[in-house]
């Protein structure tokens, strides 16, 4: 922490500022420039809270030295961590693929769409069956059902299962039928939910909160951590901005911010993260090219007929396309990640 | 719903979109304009899907006309709403005043500053006792104990007790020692909150989200609603944006937005709108100005020992002053809000 | 500067660092904390760059201490100032009215108005002459015609006239024409207007850009002073977010930002800054009671014909009962604004 | 246009809005829906100005339909143009690399880096002779000295020279020592500019606002189109969002965006896309992979000892690195490009 007064503050204020420095257990160490003083803070174990100084006599401003995190950051881990789902992993040496629709519907069209999951070489399936939708008044989810739905997928086809649970008694179905408890990007901060994940033994998908700074983003990581659950995968799908030519703004420069803190692996969703069709393929290259660990892409058998987010869903003709072009650079690609 | 075509969309790209408009029992209206044709759709009780046509062939983009949400409108309810909480009010003819400290730290502190809020003639205390933090390390609150001292604090002082949940279990205990359940700007989108809070008897104060439209907004309050529960508080709290000379970019737009829509009473936070001290004042006077029914504000017997968001808690003299100000312009301004 | 390390950074690459500032004649102070070490600099007379640092082995981050501007703030000059134009001023006692079309569009159109505007006791005509237009298709101003009109005006009714300028010809016709040199938004960052508006005799209203932070904003107040001419208004206009609802977000948090550090008067535009003629008077008196020194507010006779931005114009009537509302505000706040 | 009418507006209203319609030689079809009546608007030749209607009563919104530029869109000219300057092209067959410093700063630090840039082989050379600086105090390019020196360059190594111009006069300059006309994010909306920029025989590098929406940014080459220039490329170069971990957030997605409405050529600017170094590699690969004409990259032969923007330029390694990555997956998108 750094404290910075104003031009004008007096002696007696930079006294007072490092006095209560002192009683807090810490070390001041005064600065003089040339404009103003700025008092250094050393000796602090955990976060120094600002307020204790914003509000002193002659403090212009306080400056946050520390990071908030400590078990996502490469301090603690050097390597960059594996996630492994039995024998599929994300952040290891394959491009991780997760496919499947915005929602389960039906038995039918969930088989549908997994078997084209399944051609391309995709190891993982996604699917919700708790949809957070922000109008009541829209479809929901399958519920319990949908989870059933998905299990059998897993038996048929061997793709591990990814979906999202939006509270408590969502991870213990979750943990019952699926493989990755996603939480979704308006869950990112409800930190009961994230507690809860921090239990499950289930590797944790956490996306990225609309608003979500990358120190917020890597906090949420945190809880789930601190519960002792380190399998988590951060995933970008855009950002809410000014821009509305898409539904949101997808910050494919999260993936090497994230990279110079953190070990965990992160993937992108060119789907949410673009909001249309004719977007996802294009933005799914760049997510790769740009290093990602994996992508999360919407697929449909039918988008026309969805029930939740059709107009972002590839048809099964546009997924198999997307997965040859990603492959492609994904091999291009391979030294220029390691390196 | 309005399906613009291309300027290039031949006659049977149009006759395509009709049939479907058809297929889904609405009536469709074409209007050819001078550059392109438009779809109009009519006949739909609920939201049209614009996945269902955004895909086809021709079609360059689809237009929502009707909004998705009912109960929060002024079609439905052509007064504002008044919410009682014993003999106190939101959205009446008084200025509804709710001050208290984020967190209750202690019962000490959260009895010195109720005295005061008390003093200046607020009918409503808030104080955190489960607080949802961006940081895992950070004070989370004093939970169960927290909503006792609350629940002293209504017995001692009369005052009414507004206080978050943050989950199912937290509306049970806020149920059972508070007046208003407050949701939080992280929870806005927490739909099982949502549900919970519609089927609570306690009224509910619903802040904005950091990055929720107007229309989000309301369909949260929509989610309460549709579960029975009327009593709702909008609370405008400051959005998320690239500026950084505050900790939130307070949208008093927001409120005559809220009130040309809606019937319901919305109020102000200056101090997370913010997170200034120094401003709090300056946007609490221009809350009541622009027509908000209430405040609501942190106060804290001494801002440089709070636990958190010290930086924006007024002192008691400031908040003093704070609520003398807005007094004087709320007089002033009585005939203007009627208006 | 202080340059904060890795926390792995070694021993021999802080001496690098070190050895760097003083290189460039500035004097390091190396503070070892828990985590990692900083390193502050002194002794700079102007700001230090930061890509000096930034890209040496075991830097993390540089954080700026100092602020980049001089002449705006109240370290060089305590008290605010006062601009005066004839015998009206701006952040003096009396709170500055600016009213009138976005474009003259006639000369009956524009006395119309300003009979209006001079009735209501405001000192200040707005009227565009050069129209800034987002389409090259749209009315752009009547240009020197159009500044006729408004001398005419000043003539008539005594009114000082407020006009924009948008490239350095057009300062020169300001000079011949009016009194206050308007640069709008859009022109913020035009460094060659900026600078030729500093070298001129009159006034200049500066209005933030879309997207401009309260240091950019100062800092091209200072091109301006940096030229000689210090006197300047700065305006808050609205800036882009996400939200929809408006077509900028007013943040009105700006006033009291810029009190904080700059002597110069600051206003505000409810008309640009909501861009919806019912919201306007509702932000009109939210910016005086945040603590603005006057409102620059688009008024027409006939908004609905209005050649431009009608959709936000007052017409007479509203604007009427504006003026009315926002004075009584003024005067409660008058000591407010004084403390 | 689509005029949408509240849910309780009379008929009186909507014959009103219908009579308003046909007043301005248009001709409305209204709609009745469920909730609400809707107007359509047919017959206008140019945008219908909205404000005409959002004030009568019992309207309640306006919706534009059709986009309001034309010279740049796929409607004009459905095959994407190729630019020419001399023997090389942007939006043709080749990846267009344009590469050099920030500021020329003298002979021989361009020199150094032109050598590199031509090794690269790339074609384009970029150096600012005119910068244009947030801060007054900082450096601002060595003006027509720079230029001269640039026209060297070309002489020595047939770089093809791109080079901003702030103002009409930098217009001239440029025009007399260079190949392409550039102008910079800030200047996006200077109108004056853009007009002097289409009347020139120099193709026109666009730069996109840091807030400009993708109509803006489009009606700013509409502007230069407008006055007979069609030689525009457009560069995404990052907006400005509430994330700090860059300077700006590249929105890649602008690229398709782009392709889907215009014909013009769109590259991508890394360098100031992210701010730091670090991530430029990453996004440049992400750029060529989304499917952008080209890129444009800062390189230093001393980033540290730049006199501006060094913390984003790459060195001469760097820069060789990341031309031999994006050349590789350019080869293998090829044919995604093309479909």
């Amino acid at each position: 922490m750094l404290i910075v007064m104003k031009a004008n503050a007096t002696d007696a204020e930079i006294d007072a500022v490092v006095r209560v420095v002192g009683e807090l257990g810490y070390r001041a160490h005064p600065i003089p420039g040339a404009a103003r003083t700025a008092v250094a803070i050393t000796g602090n174990q955990s976060p120094v809270d600002s307020a204790r100084f914003e509000n002193l006599p002659g403090v212009a401003e306080t400056v946050r030295v520390s990071k908030p995190y400590k078990l996502v950051t490469l301090g603690l881990h050097a390597e960059k961590t594996v996630v492994r789902v039995g024998d599929a992993t994300i952040g290891g040496d394959e491009l991780a693929l997760i496919a499947g629709p915005c929602a389960v519907e039906s038995r039918d069209q969930a088989f549908a769409i997994a078997e084209a999951v399944r051609r391309s070489g995709a190891r993982f399936f996604r699917g919700g069956a708790f949809k957070p939708r922000t109008s009541p008044y829209a479809f929901q989810g399958l519920g319990e059902d949908g989870l059933k739905i998905l299990a059998e997928i897993r038996d048929t086809y061997g793709l591990k299962i990814v979906t999202e649970a939006v509270d408590e008694a969502g991870v213990d179905l979750v943990e019952r039928y699926a493989d990755v408890i996603q939480i979704g990007a308006r869950s990112m901060q409800n930190f009961t939910l994230l507690r809860r994940a921090g239990k499950s033994s289930l590797p944790v998908l956490l996306k990225r909160g609309l608003s979500a700074t990358l120190d917020e983003w890597l906090l949420a990581a945190e809880y789930i951590m601190s519960e002792g659950n380190y399998q988590v995968v951060l995933c970008e799908r855009g950002i809410r901005t000014f821009s509305q030519h898409t539904r949101n703004t997808l910050d494919l420069a999260a993936i090497p911010a994230v990279r110079r803190v953190s070990h965990l692996p992160v993937i992108v969703d060119p789907s949410h993260g673009t909001g249309k069709n004719y977007m996802v393929t294009a933005l799914a290259r760049a997510g790769v090219a740009v290093g990602a660990d994996g992508l999360i892409v919407e697929v449909h058998n039918a988008p026309a007929r969805a029930l939740s987010d059709g107009a972002q869903a590839l048809n099964l003709d546009q997924y198999e396309q997307l997965v040859s072009e990603v492959r492609a650079i994904f091999e291009v690609m391979a030294p220029a990640v390691v390196s």
